[in-house]
Order: C-alpha cells, then structure tokens, then sequence
C-alpha cells in the first residue's frame, strides 16, 4: 500500500521543501491557464451559435461583440492586477470580500467559485472528449471511460503538486499558444499585407438568417462569449503557490493569460469575419468547430493544421486542471475560517490540499457519471458564478482602497479605485445581462445551488462553534486531590502478555482488579478457571505481596453473551459507587497483527471491546492498550 | 445496523438459553436428514444410468444393487447407534479417530468429511435447481440467481439456529415422506395384492443395451448408487444440537432417516424394475427423471402426483441443510484441537457456530459461481469423502470396544465390535469400489485435495503452537522495582478534552511531558506555539506546583510530515535512555464521534496516531487513550 501510493504520488514532502514545491510564471500558465485559453475555442463559437440565427449580419457583428468582451478583459486584468497586489498571500474572492463585505458576501463568492470550479471540471473534460470523439468517431462509446481516465490522471497528476501539474501541462499548453500564434499571424498577415482572403479550404456557406439581428440577439451572443473569461480569476486564488516573489510571478502569470487569450479572441474574430466562418449545427454529421474551419482556412489540411489542432484538443481536455489548482486553494481559504471541514486545510503528502482535490475529483466524476459524459446541459450554469465572483471581488477592492485613503488621509490611491470599479461595473452588467439572457437555459439552477451551498458552508461553521464552546478550557488547570485509578485488566488467563499487563497495573496503582470472564466461546470451561483461581494465590498474589505491592484481585465472570463489553461495563457499574471520585482503567493487552493471516487465526475481541469502550465515551473510563506482537 | 442484524437473525441469546434452543428427533429429521432422504432420488437414478449400457438385463440388476445398498445402509445404521451412544456429544468420525487412531487419522476423517459437506452444498443446491428448472424451462436464465438465493435462504435460516432451521422445513420434509409413502404404498399395494402391472402413464420404452452387463458394470452401479448414502454420519456429527437425552434422540433421529431412506429405496427399485422404468439420457430434451416417471406410473398427472414431485423438489433444493448442520458442529471439533481458526470454535450470536456457516456458504458460493450455478461435473468427486470417514469411523469404533474389553477383563462388548468391524469391513470395500470406479471421472482430485486440506490445517495448528509457546507464561509473576511510567500527552493545545489528559497523567506519575505539534496542517503557526508557551505557566505549572505536584513539562516540536507519529516516537527515542527500566505510557484524548457527519468535520489524527503506535508493538510504549464525545 505504501510503497504504491510512493510511486504514484511521490515520496512525502517536509514542510520545509514547501518552498522549493512552488512555482513561476512558466509553470503558472499550464496550471491557470489551461481553461482561460481553452475558453477562446468555444467563447467564439457559442456567440456565433447564436448570431448564425441571424445570417451574414450576425456573423457581422461578432467584431463589435468580440471587442467588448476584450475590452472587459483588458478591465478584468487591471483589477486582478491590483487586487493581487494588494493580497499577495491570496487575492481570492473570498478573502477580498470577508476584509471588505464581511462573511455574508465572502461565502456568497465563496459558494459561486465552488460551484463554478466544479462544473468547470464536467464540462472541461466532457468539452475535451467531445472535441475528440467528433474528430474520431469510433471512440464515442468510450465516451465515459475517456472522461473519467482524464480526470484520473488530472487528479494523480495535482495530487502530486502544483509544480508537477505546471510541468505535465507545459508542452501541450505552449505548443498550443505557438501554434496559434502562428496560425493566426499567418492568416492576420496575408489578409493585412496582401489583402486576399481566399482560404485554403472553403468554409461551408453561412445559413440562411431566420430571425432579424435585434438587441436581445446580440446581448444573449456577447453572453454566451462571455464564457472565454472563465478561469480569469484563477490566479487570485491560487497565490499561494508562487514563489517569492509573489506578485511578480503573479502578474506575469496573469498578464501571459490575459494577454494570450485577447490577441487569440482578436485573431479569431477578425479571419472568422473575414473568411465568412459561421458556426455549423453541432447535432448535425459533418460538424466542424469554428476553430477547425479557421485552421484549414489558413493552413489547409496539413501536419501544422494537426499539430494546432491536436495541441487545442490537449488544452481542452485538461482545461480542468485550473479548477484543481484553484479549488483545493480556495477550500483552504473557507476551511481554516471553519466553514469546511478541517480536512480542507491540512496539506496533504505533497503539500497541496488533498482534500479539496479528491472531493473536487469526487464531485465532477459523480456528474460525468450522472449525465453519461456528456455535459453540455450544464454550460447555461457555467459563468455565471464567475461573473458573480468578479464583481464581488472588484467591488471589495473599491472599499479597500477607500478605506486606505480614508486612513492615508490622502487620495494616492484615485487611480487603482476607478479602475477597480470599472471592473466591478462591467462585470456587474455583464453578470446581469448572463444571468437575463440564459436564465431559462438553466442559470435559474445555479442561483439555487448557491444559497444551498452556503447554508452547508453555514451549517459546518456551527458546528464547530458548538465544538469549541464546548471543549474551551479557561483559566488555570483545576486540581482535585489526587487518587490513582482502580486498573481493571481484562485478561483469558496467565501468558506473558497477561503478565506484562499486570506489572504496569502494579505500576499505576494497588487497587487492580484481573477479570476472567468464562463461556467466551460460549461453551463452559469450569476448569480453566478454577485452575487460575488456584494458581493466583502462588504465583500472583504471593510475589506481588512479596514485593510490597497490593495483591491484585481476581474476579471471575461469566460472560453470558459471549462479549466481553458487558460483564465488564457491569462491574464498572459496580465498582464506582465503592470509589467515588476515582477514574477506572480498562487495561487490553492486544496481540498486533503483522500479517493477513493472522487476522483469519485470532479472535478480534481486544479491539472489538476497544471499540465498544470507546464509543461508550465516558471520560471517567480510561482504556489502556498494551501492544503485543510476541518475539 | 444492530437493528437489521436483529430482524434478520433474531436476538443475540444468552449461554443459558443453549438448552431450550436445542432440537429432538421432530427437528432432527429436517435438520440433518434432509441430504439422506433427497439422495434417495438420485441414487438409484446414478445406477439406472450406469446399469442402461446393458438395456433391460440391466434394469433387472437394479433389484440386487439396492438390496446390497439397503444391507450396507443397515450395517451403518447399527454402527452408529453405537456410535452415538459412545460419543453423545459429540460422535463424529473426527472425534472418534481422535480418540483412537490420534490425531493423523482424525484430521484424514475431517478433512474428507469438510470437503464432502462443501461438496454436498454446492451439488444439491444445483441438483435441486436442475431439476426445478427441467420442470418449468423458463427459469433456465436464471439459474444462478436461484442457487445463490437458496444459499442465501439457507445461511440465514442456519445462523438463525439449528431449531429454527429444523422447524422451518419440517413441513416439505414431511409433506415428501407421506406423499412418497403413499406413492409407493399405493404401486406396491397394486402390484403385490393384484399383480397389475399396468402403469397409469407409461414410461418411455428401455434404450437398446450397448454393452453386456458385465461384473465391471454392475460394480460401476453399486458405486454411483451408494451416494445414495452420504449424510448419514450427519446425525454422529451434529449430536451437540439434540436435548436430553441426547442419544435418545439422535437414535430415533437416525433410525427415521436410516429407515425412511432404505424403504425409499426398496420400494423404488421394486416398482422400477416392475414398470421398467429406465433412466432417460438427461441431455436430451423431454427428459424425465426415475422418479418422475415412477409417479405418474402409479398416480398419473393428477394433483397427489404434482404434491409428490413439488416436496421433492423442495428436498433436493434443500439437502444443503444437513451440511450447515454438521460442518460447522464439525469444524467447532476441529478448532478445539486448534486445527482451524479460534472463531470456528465461538458460538454467535445464536449460539450456532456462525463463523462455520458463513465459510461454508462463501465457499460453496464459489464454487456455484465458478461453475455458473451447474456443478454435475462434482457429483464424481462426491461420495468419497464420505465412505472415506464411514471406514475411519467403524475402524475407530473396533478400536474402542477393544480397549473397552481389556481394561475390563470381560468380552461384554463383542456384539457391538462385531456389528462395528462389519460396517468397517463393508464400508471399506464399498469404498474401494467407488474410488476405483469413479477415479478417471474426477476422484482423483478428491485424493489430491484431501491432503491439501490436511497440510492446511496442519499449518494452522503450528501458528497456535508457535503462538502458545511464545506467550506461555510460568511460574510466578516477576516483578522489577515499581515505578511509575514515563508519561507523553499529545495535545493540541489547552481544551477541556486536553485538561482531562492532564488531570490523569498527573495522578498516573511525577513525570508528565506535554507535546504540542506545530505545523501539523503544513502552514507555520508560531503565535499559537507563543501563546500556549505563555500560558502554561500561568494556567498548568503553577496549579500542579500548589498541589504539590511535580508541573509538567511543555515540549513544543515541529511535524515536519504533519504527522503526529514521527516526532513523538523520535522523542520516545530521545527520553528513554534517560530514564531506563520505565514504561513510557502515551496518553492520546480522543474525540468519539458518534454521528456520520462528524467523521468528515474532524481530522483523524488521535485515530492515526493510535493505529501507529500500535502497529509499533513495543509493550514498552503503552497507548492510553481517554474518550471524550462531549456534553
């Protein structure tokens, strides 16, 4: 067992190698960025879904919509920008908001990021996989099988750390941004340097419009392209795992991601018009992805259309891991101020947090599961809780800096303030105009989820106030008089492990009892007792009062059950009013078993009468267990 | 849990119940005869199919195979009357080759018998499903289901007590006996007073004869008909189960199924050999077997012929029971002389040895699901292991009577030794005969298996050996000077569960070492360490000293691994050169969690802890462990 969970996660880690586990901006990109630059594949094409119902002059308007959501970006950068900076160790959300808001709107954001996150890991994966089976059909049935064994490997490979994810995801994340790069330059330079836009292979001819370009079209498209920005905030909750300094690798790491997926939108949006891309009906045979039309477009069919297509197949499908280096760290945030489980924010072998990792990995396989792999239902709900965690955070910015000033007593900070809320104002209008646009595609889902996940958030905060209320201790120890506990040793007769028990018993105080319990097995065996009744004046009695010692007592019980909990918790019973104010320690001598065998061949009665004593939890009833695994 | 437990097995039953929970020879019958009055079908079936190589010369031998079967079922029935009256708690061929042969003979008798009742199991639940699916063709699908269930049906019932077992199938038990009684009560009444011959239905015409009948055939027959007689030692195995007087009832019991059986037999084989009734080829469709055919020559297709072959059926799906009757009675044997596991020996919950039952249900589920619920390619391996320990058994009780008649100088008991050496003699041939006849068909593999089971059970006698002779403990109980242990409390920090621990270390001894971890969730904590250090003084030191107590000391270390284990057991190492000859005893406060939630809210760290130090087996290091669930 230990030597398996070594070779697949690593031996484990000090807590002084922590430093050497984090990581820079190369790293930073694969593991935060993968769903960022995933999202310009299909933040593109879903807006020129929804324009294809207006022809040509949808395909038209993805400029315009295509520029506002780059000008958003632009915006979000800046804000992350500063937020980063101004909470280096974690700029999440959930931190701004419980400094600025308080805990109602840290939880708000806290409850829409979890969500968010673990969708993103169903539909990262299931996206992926999809992408993949289009391309080669004759893996559809292992549609499920496909997904789950990406989400395995996702969650080995984040088990193993940050650093080994960054590292893992670096080739198909970088091979994918130059080739891109290239595409997009290539095709950018021959429709700007000799104005031709004949592509190498023809897009299909656009449909034919069925409705007239109105507002609500364009909004419900700009919504729908809002997905691309997805991930953005990532970075915020992952500072934790930079290197110093923080904020340098910080910003870099942002600035490749935001930068990347602008010039990527931009790029798309202008040969996509220019070659007269639109997008094809996903339900029907022969699709293609906008992305797919485009590469041919330009390159035509060769290897270079296959590397830029396969390295965007890679990024796809692992587009999740920014959930697995976000979430864990955002868990970690909401657990150590007791609104999840503890387990959250104890790093694990390799000092990530293994918790929210697995129960991140849990949740998206029971979705995967549920909906068969296949989890396009589920995009409606996607972004919204982004937005909403954009906003919060801008906005909590907006009162940090003016409660900065507000302190300074200067106006230094005017600057950082506007562009905070600008953010907090686009991305508000943009979340509402989302929330509008897809509410009745399924959002209406999400802003339930939401209030149900902070009432769990709420409901483990509780509990663990009642905990600490109850387990505090104030003041200096109180001290009764002191008086040894009466030592009771359960015991089948003489043996070296039964003798070892009765020395320490000797040791702790003179007042021990030794209970032979008889009919076990449930058979009677009036020997064996009388046989240690005879024996126990010789050789225990006489010794122990040779010593100096009180003679221990032997008491023999049947145990009319065939369990041992019972004659002894009986005796106990009886033996306490006799010494009020006096402890009872319940003395197992246990035989530990070293190998499987030995569990088939000995009686598990020690630890089953450890369990029963446990459980029956009284403070006052102490267990004792002597180890034993003989020579 | 408990709950389930109780409304499936019924409450757990005090030692003092074992008396009224014991059966008589109404019980007794269902309860081990059931294997014995069921073969009585395919007994003489197994011949007819052997004798129908010959044709019709064949079938007239079928008279004297039964007649020398029915003598040799007599034979038996003597000797173990006797047998049981020697033995009446327990008069199984183990016991008595114990007594007599010593322990190599008794472990031959019982690992026969263990295989044989394995065997028993899995064979006449699917002879039982067979012939229940031959009946109505559309259960052929689910034919495993069908035996796993009556396997199911027939463990719950057994762990439910011998009684319960007894009495819930007393009724097709007896329904069988009577209608059989009046079926063959009937055709001989017929065929005797009015020499009509003329059956009702008329069974198929004989098969032409292939071979002559040869002294090979007729021996061929005579083996494959003795199976007819395994379950009969049942009644010598499961004597612990009957009530005062116990030999009376296991003698009436065995006189029933003895007599029950052999007039079964006669009367079969009368009316066979009258009616020509042969056995048909049961891989052909239309099949029907002896006794199918039988009834309806004498009843035709009415209801008394649908009553006659429904109990039939019953019995035959339900002739597994005589083995959970006599296995795990037998295998109590056998763990007593630590042969087998301690647990075969304990009585459950009630009071029938439940670890037995539940081995013998796994392994003949094995055994119906490796062979996929059709075991026919066993029934060769079967019968061996029983005519094996009728001979040790009747060679035992020779011996017996022996000894019996030189200690007392007088030849009182020779009748009985001459009954014994009779039933010896003829078991012993009837043996040979089967083993020869039936070694190429897969009795070889009950010779190589019975020895494997012998060096099994060999092994598990030298562990307790080895075990024994490790923690045997003579003489007087040694005792070194007294002194107090060493004792290490693990501790969070301060908290009522944590003050507990201290109170009762200080009363165990003046040498109190208090361990706060740090770092135990990976992030550095120092201002906690700080404060705990801050107020020890204050709140413990000063309070210990003012009761005059030596204060205990506040050790603060890193975890390193966020493990508790290391740095405790590195300090052990550290302490005990220090203060040699003295137990450290390491005192563990443990949070009992006593709903489901509370295992996901808390960490299980005390729980951790505990599992290592026990792994750790050194009865120097002692683990104490107090309970705390709370108000």
């Amino acid at each position: 067992m230990r030597s398996l969970a070594k070779a697949l996660l690593g031996r484990r880690l000090a807590n002084r190698e922590g430093e050497e586990r984090r990581i820079g901006a190369f790293e930073g990109v694969p593991a935060m960025g993968l769903d960022g630059l995933g999202s310009s594949s299909y933040g593109p094409e879903a807006a020129l879904t929804i324009l294809a119902a207006a022809g040509t002059a949808g395909l038209a308007a993805l400029g315009p919509i295509i520029a506002a959501i780059v000008a958003l970006l632009a915006i979000l950068y800046f804000s992350y920008r500063q937020t980063i900076a101004a909470y280096p160790t974690n700029g999440g959300a959930f931190t701004v908001a419980r400094e600025t808001f308080g805990a109602g709107a840290s939880l708000l954001a806290a409850a829409a990021l979890m969500i968010d996150y673990v969708l993103n890991v169903a539909v990262g994966i299931s996206a992926g996989v999809g992408a993949l089976t289009s391309a080669v059909p004759s893996l559809q049935p292992q549609t499920l099988p496909l997904c789950l064994g990406i989400l395995a490997l996702l969650t080995l490979i984040n088990l193993r750390g940050t650093l080994d994810a960054g590292r893992a995801f670096a080739l198909p994340t970088y091979l994918f941004l130059a080739s891109f790069a290239l595409l997009l330059g290539l095709g950018l330079y021959r429709l700007l340097a000799t104005g031709e836009v004949a592509p190498v292979v023809a897009p299909p001819p656009p449909r034919p419009a069925s409705e007239p370009l109105g507002w609500w079209l364009v909004l419900h498209a700009f919504a729908s392209g809002c997905t691309a920005m997805t991930g953005v905030e990532a970075v915020s909750n992952g500072m934790g795992a930079f290197r110093d300094p923080a904020v340098r690798h910080g910003r870099r790491t942002l600035l490749a991601i935001c930068g990347a997926l602008g010039l990527l939108l931009i790029g798309i949006a202008t040969l996509a018009t220019a070659y007269g891309i639109g997008a094809m009906d996903q339900t029907q045979p022969g699709y293609r992805s906008v992305l797919s039309q485009l590469a041919a477009a330009v390159l035509g069919h060769g290897w270079l259309y296959y590397t830029a297509i396969g390295s965007l197949l890679c990024v796809l499908a692992l587009s999740a891991d920014t959930s697995f280096t976000a979430f864990p760290r955002l868990c970690r945030s909401v657990a150590q101020d007791g609104y999840l489980p503890r387990a959250f924010a104890v790093a694990g072998r390799r000092l990530v947090f293994s918790a929210g990792i697995l129960y991140l990995a849990a949740t998206a396989a029971l979705l995967l599961i549920l909906f068969g792999g296949i989890t396009e239902h589920l995009i409606p709900l996607f972004a919204i809780g982004a937005f909403l965690t954009f906003t919060i955070s801008q906005a909590g910015m907006v009162v940090h800096w003016r409660r900065l000033d507000a302190t300074a007593a200067t106006r230094r900070h005017r600057l950082p303030l506007l562009v905070n809320a600008a953010g907090a104002l686009a991305t508000g209008i943009a979340f509402c105009v989302i929330l509008v646009a897809k509410f009745s595609e399924g959002a209406w889902i999400t802003l339930l989820a939401v209030p149900a996940t902070i009432a769990g958030l709420l409901l483990v905060r509780r509990y663990y106030d009642r905990v600490a209320a109850q387990e505090r201790a104030a003041g200096p120890l109180r001290l009764a008089q002191r008086s040894p506990p009466v030592v009771i040793i359960a015991m089948a007769g003489r043996s070296r492990m039964a003798d070892e028990a009765l020395r320490f018993a000797l040791d702790l105080s003179p007042d021990v009892v030794a209970v032979h319990l008889t009919a076990l097995e449930g058979g009677e065996d009036p020997d064996r007792a009388a046989a240690l009744r005879e024996s126990w004046r010789h050789d225990v009695e006489d010794p122990a009062a040779r010593a100096g010692l009180t003679p221990p007592r032997l008491v023999v019980l049947p145990a009319t059950y065939r369990r041992a909990e019972e004659p002894l918790l009986k005796l106990i019973g009886e033996l306490r009013p006799k010494m009020p104010g006096r402890r009872v320690a319940i003395l197992i001598p246990e035989l530990v078993k070293r190998r499987w065998y030995q569990h088939l061949l000995h009686t598990h009665r020690a630890r089953r009468l450890r369990r029963r004593l446990l459980a029956h939890a009284d403070p006052e009833i102490v267990i004792i267990i002597i180890p034993w695994a003989g020579d």
